[in-house]
Order: structure tokens, then C-alpha cells, then sequence
């Protein structure tokens, strides 16, 4: 048995209240002056509510992997992001805000340069992302649908886009419709099984519309199709842990993934400025507390500064999250969990492997080991290095609302 | 999905170094002035190193499991060592340095007294090697095959050899033929399996024709078989982690193992002493720098030090590690991993269940937590408490060789 499933039937229901506050990509490596970004901010309120909680590191996945956002969100959801994959093009469509469900198969979209059947370009020059809407509109207007299946593109940025197939009988198990290079004839999709070809049949189709319709365009001529994918079929957060759950997250990659596990996703007034987004969501957080058991918080931009290899961006955002945590801590939560879905440093400018600090804290704490809150301290925190996975786990422990196991 | 299996999927190559520097049986537990062996070593070359690398602590198997040098290394290497495991007969071959393939079938012998069709003695009094060596050669002389298959043995130490089959259809499915206590009759093989059945004839008559070759001497007269062993179907170690990979080692067991998951093994050129050995053992590493992208490197002495309960001995080859790291260090690794394949405390006189100190460095590394390389250090290291078999992973990982697991 699964550790979620096993967990999922001591799940009981009472009046507590959890926060898991995301800093994406929060963890670093040492850079400036021998510090992690987490360690050079300035956090006294961390820090001070460090003193009073348990600390640890969360390993994403399993030591060494890398993850992707899907992934890395999955593991602070409770799932096993090995067991639970997510498609490539259910997380495209997600990226981009594109609503999938169940009767959906969705593919990440290239638009690309065909010449007498022939694929020159597959980017088509990297157009600009406002030719790219122009050119999904095109689309829509003289493709919605085929063989009775709905048929919809919408862009993302430059040459991408996404597929979005609706109907009965559609399933994902396709070869990609893209040679991977150039000077390689246009490709189309295979049935992997039987079940497929139906699907397929539609994907090929739509490839050669499209193909004609641009046909003669100097740039965008004709599209590539890869991750074929249907909705993902996973048991439900808010079943599998008997909690009302709520996510407060401004990107649609989140907002997506959150509504894939079944939480309620809140809409958050968009407004101008870091710390200006972060009361935003923290409004939305007090106007909902009544409704919900659980809130999963997003914080995106550490990981984006972290990506962009700015250190005293990510920094800065760090020391803004730290800044709201009184407000935060006025509404009050039993259980309050702070740590990241990966790491990101700055030094590498992307994703990496290393555990995420962690900070746990209910009045259950196992507090008094440590002083501040930061990969140091959380290294040798009392929680230990574990798999974020048991994240959730902790959670509701700690908002006692796991049975005894046995007698 | 197996770990290694997963991490194997997300493996990419690059030019990047790896040296993975295994001091056998490194792991003490506190014994002179409260010390371990590591801690009482002086080592400042280590402890630099410590303070700008990882450390953590490697479990060989499970917690509480005492491994032999066959799965403490297959953990090291990646491999789950409780799924693979290498048969008694093929240990036993690669301890005595013999070439073990795909064809062959091996068995642990022991030189025996038989009288009257009863084992009276199943260690023949314990002969000297020499006399071991020498009937060894008469039984070669005497029987070279049976029905076809090629029969070969080859003296180990005292009372003990080890049987070598090699032909087609051989199977390893057989009882032991060994009654394990004095004062039972000779004891044959028994095919636990159709396949087998061949197997257990060849050796029965083999047993039979020693019995006879040998009979009316006083002390060897007769032979115990037990762990028959196929070669073991193992996935290839530069296959799964897609790395050129070179085993530096002076004594057969590590060289055999190295060898039995795909690795090349380089001649070291026996010289003696023991800083003369490692010299020699990095001259290797030199020698053949451009051409492996991966280096095990062990140091047999720690171990044997540790088995014979010679503090002293086990910290002074510790040391004398320490001394070359400049000389190691010097030969550009872009990853270093120093660790252990088990504990052999002084105390125990004995493998053991402690984890053991590990260390690994990178431009990756979340440094700054540990000023020495040592029990104490590790334990509250930056990685945390690892098993063995993750340690590969994290290499990879330093290595940049994972690619991200999901967008």
C-alpha cells in the first residue's frame, strides 16, 4: 500500500486549520559571502517562529532527482511524484491557464515553418507572442472541431502553443507528430494502441488543416504536436485527507496543478509589485478562512529570481515573504508549514536536486534546537532530512487529525 | 520502478569527472580517548575539504544490517543490494581473483576428511595453503572435465577453494553438498529445478572422483560444496548511469565486483607498503584520467586493520589517505565522493551496521555546516542520513549528468 493511501485511512475530520507556505525554488547553495539566499535575508520573523518549531529538509523526490513544478508540487501534496506522472502537455496547458478535464487530450504545440512538406524551421523564427495569439484566433475560427470532437488552440509564448482536444473516446497514448530537428519531413502521430487511433485520426487531421490553411506564410506554416496527453487520473486531495482545501496561487501552472488535485482555487485580484501581490493573496486568504481546512499559499518569485541567477532579488523576495509573516500569523492556523517545492539557487539559475529547508510549527512543536530559519539550520533540524512527500503527513499529525494506527 | 531504474532514465552524459574514493571499513565506533579511528586520524587535508563539501552519513543496506563487501559495494554503486544479490560461489571466486563469465557455474569448496563415507573433519584439519595449492593442482591434473563441461579448481586459503564450471546449460538450483556438521555421511547435490539437474550430476561426480583420487589420505581426502552460483545477471553499471567507468584496486574481491557490474578494471601494479600502494593506485588514476569519466578507488587497509582490531594500524592507513588527497585533489574531479563501503570498528574487530561517514564535494555543494571529516560531523552533515545506494545519484546530480524529472 501506497504511504498516501495508508495515511488517507487514519484521516479524521476536526475544526483545525492548516497553511503550507510555498516559497518556490526557496532552497539555494552558498554564493555571496559563503550564504544562501535564504541565509543572507534579513528574517527575524522566520526566525523567531523558528525557535518555536520543528525544522527539517524535504527531499522532492528522491535524493539526487531534479523536479519540474509538477512533480515538486505533487510530493507537498502527499503524492508520490514517481507514482503520479504528470503529462507534458497537461503541464503545458496548465502554464498557460488552459481549464482540462476529464473527456480533454492536450499536446504542447510548436508553431513551426513547413516548406513542400518539409519542417525548416521548428520554432518558425520564434515569432512574437502577439503573432502567435493572431495566428491561434485564425485557427479557432476555421477549426472547431473534427469528427465531432472539439478542437481548440491557445497560445503561450513566442512559437508555442497548446492543443486542446474534447470528446468522447479520445486517449493519449500517441507518438509525438515532431521530427526533433530540421530537414526532416512533417510528422504525424501514431496510435500506440487501439484505443488511440480514433485520436490520432483527429491529430493528423487537424496537422494537415492547419497546414493548409497557413500554407504560403513566410514564418508560421504549419505545427508540431508532442505530449499527448488526457487528464491524469488521481485521487483527490480534499477525499484523500477529509480537508476542505483551498489554493491561493497568482501563476496558472499552480493554480492548475492545485485544481488537478481537486483543491478549490481562489481567484487573486492581480495587482502590481511583489509585496503588493503577496497582501493580495493574503486578503483572499482571510476573506476564505472560514471555508476552508486547508490553504496551499504560492509564493512564485523566489524561484523565477532564482532561475534569472539574481541573488539579491530572490533575496529580496525572501525578506518580503518575512515581512507579511506577522500578518500571516494574526490569522490564526494550528498547523503552519513553510518550505519550497524545490530548490532553486541562484548560483545554478534553475531547478536543482537539493533538499528544501523546512519549517514546521503547531503547538506540538518539538521546538528549541534551533535558532533561525535556513538550509544550515534546517539540515540539523529536529524533523530530519525527509521526503516531502510525508509533508502532509506531519500536517495533519500535528492538527491531530490522524487516528492512532493499531491499538 | 527500482531508483536505479528511475535515476537511470534521467541520465545524460557530459565531460564531467567523477572519483568516488572508498576507504574500506572506514566507519569506527568511540574507542581510544573516545574516538573513533577517523576522529583520532589527523587529517587536515579531509577536513579542508570537509568544510567546503556535503557530509552526510551513507547506510550500507537497511538500518542495523551488516553487509559483506559484495553488498556494501553493490549499494555504492547504485544498486539496491537487497534486490541483486551475488551468489556465495561468485564472492567466494572473485575473493581468490577468479574470472567468473555467462557460462560458468561456481561453488565455496572446503577441503574435507572423509572415512568410511563419513565427513570426520569438514576443514581437513586445517592444512597450510601450500598443501592446498598443491592437491589443487593434482585434482587439475587428474580432472579436467565431466560429460563435456570444463572443471576447474582453484586454492584459497587453508581448507577452502573454489569449483569453477564452464559449459552450456549449466544451472545453479542445488542443495548444498555439505552436511555442515561432523559425523554425517558425503553429502551430494540435489537439483532444486529440471535445469539444474545436469548441474547436480556434474558435481556429484565430481565429488565422487575427488572422494576416490583423494582416498586413504590422512588429512584431504574429500570435498564440501556449498553456494553453487550462476553468473549474476546484473544491469551494467556505464549503461545505466551512461558513464565510462574504471575500477582503481589491488585485491580481487573489489576488482571482481567492480568487473561483475560492468566496470574496467585497471592494473595496479603491486608494489609494496602501504603509501607505496596508494601511489601506485594514483598513478593508475593519472594514467588513465582521459579515459573514464567515472573512478572507484578503494583502499583495502582500513578494513583489514579494523577486522584485526589494530586501532593504531586502521588510523595510520586513514592518514596516510589524508596525505595524498593534495596528490588526488590535484587531478581535476569536478566530483568527489569519500566514503566507505561499511564500518569496521576496532572495537568489533568486524564489518558492522554503523553508517558510515561520507563526504562529497562540488561547485554544488551546500558547504559551511562542517569543519571536519568525521562520525560526528557526518552525522549532523548537510545531506542528512543516506542509504548507499543513493550516493550514485548524488554524484550524477553534482555531476549536472540528471536532467529534470517533469516540467
Amino acid at each position: 500500500m501506497d504511504k498516501q493511501e495508508f495515511v488517507s485511512r487514519l484521516a479524521v475530520k476536526n475544526n483545525s486549520k492548516m497553511l503550507m507556505l510555498i516559497m518556490d525554488g526557496l532552497g539555494g547553495v552558498p554564493e555571496i559571502g559563503g550564504k544562501t539566499e535564504l541565509e543572507a535575508a534579513n528574517t527575524p520573523n522566520m526566525d523567531m517562529i523558528a525557535k518555536a518549531s520543528d525544522l527539517g529538509q524535504s527531499v522532492p523526490v528522491i535524493p539526487g532527482v531534479t523536479p519540474g513544478s509538477g512533480p515538486g508540487h505533487l510530493g507537498l501534496f502527499g503524492y508520490d511524484p514517481i507514482k503520479y506522472q504528470i503529462g507534458r502537455g497537461i503541464l503545458e496547458a496548465l502554464g498557460v491557464g488552459v481549464e482540462v478535464s476529464e473527456k480533454d487530450v492536450v499536446a504542447r504545440g510548436n508553431f513551426a515553418t513547413f516548406k513542400d512538406g518539409i519542417v525548416v524551421d521548428r520554432r518558425a523564427g520564434r515569432p512574437a507572442t502577439e503573432e502567435n495569439v493572431k495566428v491561434c484566433e485564425f485557427i479557432n475560427s476555421r477549426i472547431s472541431e473534427i469528427d465531432g470532437i472539439k478542437v481548440h488552440v491557445f497560445p503561450g509564448k513566442e512559437h508555442r502553443f497548446v492543443l486542446k482536444l474534447t470528446g468522447d473516446g479520445l486517449e493519449d497514448k500517441l507518438t509525438d507528430a515532431d521530427p526533433q530537428r530540421v530537414g526532416e519531413p512533417v510528422m504525424y502521430a501514431e496510435a500506440l494502441d487501439q484505443g488511440s487511433e480514433k485520436t490520432a485520426k483527429i491529430v493528423n487531421e487537424f496537422i494537415t488543416r492547419v497546414a493548409k490553411l497557413l500554407n504560403g506564410k513566410e514564418k508560421i506554416s504549419g505545427c508540431l504536436l508532442r505530449g499527448f496527453s488526457n487528464y491524469p487520473n488521481i485521487p483527490k486531495f480534499p477525499e484523500i485527507y477529509k480537508i476542505r482545501s483551498a489554493a491561493i496561487a497568482t501563476y496558472p501552472m499552480y493554480k492548475g496543478l492545485a485544481k488537478l488535485v481537486g483543491m478549490d482555487v481562489l481567484d487573486v485580484p492581480a495587482v502590481e509589485g511583489e509585496m503588493e501581490t503577496i497582501k493580495s493573496e493574503i486578503k483572499v486568504l482571510k476573506d476564505n478562512y472560514d471555508n476552508y481546512d486547508f490553504f496551499y499559499f504560492h509564493v512564485k518569485h523566489t524561484d523565477s529570481y532564482g532561475e534569472d541567477s539574481n541573488f539579491m532579488a530572490k533575496m529580496n523576495v525572501i525578506e518580503i515573504v518575512d515581512k507579511v509573516i506577522p500578518e500571516i500569523m494574526s490569522v490564526k492556523f494550528d498547523v503552519l508549514a513553510i518550505t519550497g517545492d524545490h530548490s532553486t539557487p541562484t548560483l545554478m539559475g534553475g531547478h536543482s536536486w537539493h533538499p528544501v529547508p523546512l519549517l514546521l510549527r503547531s503547538k506540538y512543536s518539538r521546538y528549541g534546537l534551533s535558532k533561525a530559519f535556513n538550509e544550515k539550520e534546517c539540515a540539523r533540524g529536529s524533523l530530519g532530512t525527509i521526503e516531502a512527500r510525508d509533508l502532509m503527513s506531519f500536517l495533519l499529525a500535528n492538527a491531530l487529525r490522524l487516528e492512532k494506527y493499531g491499538a
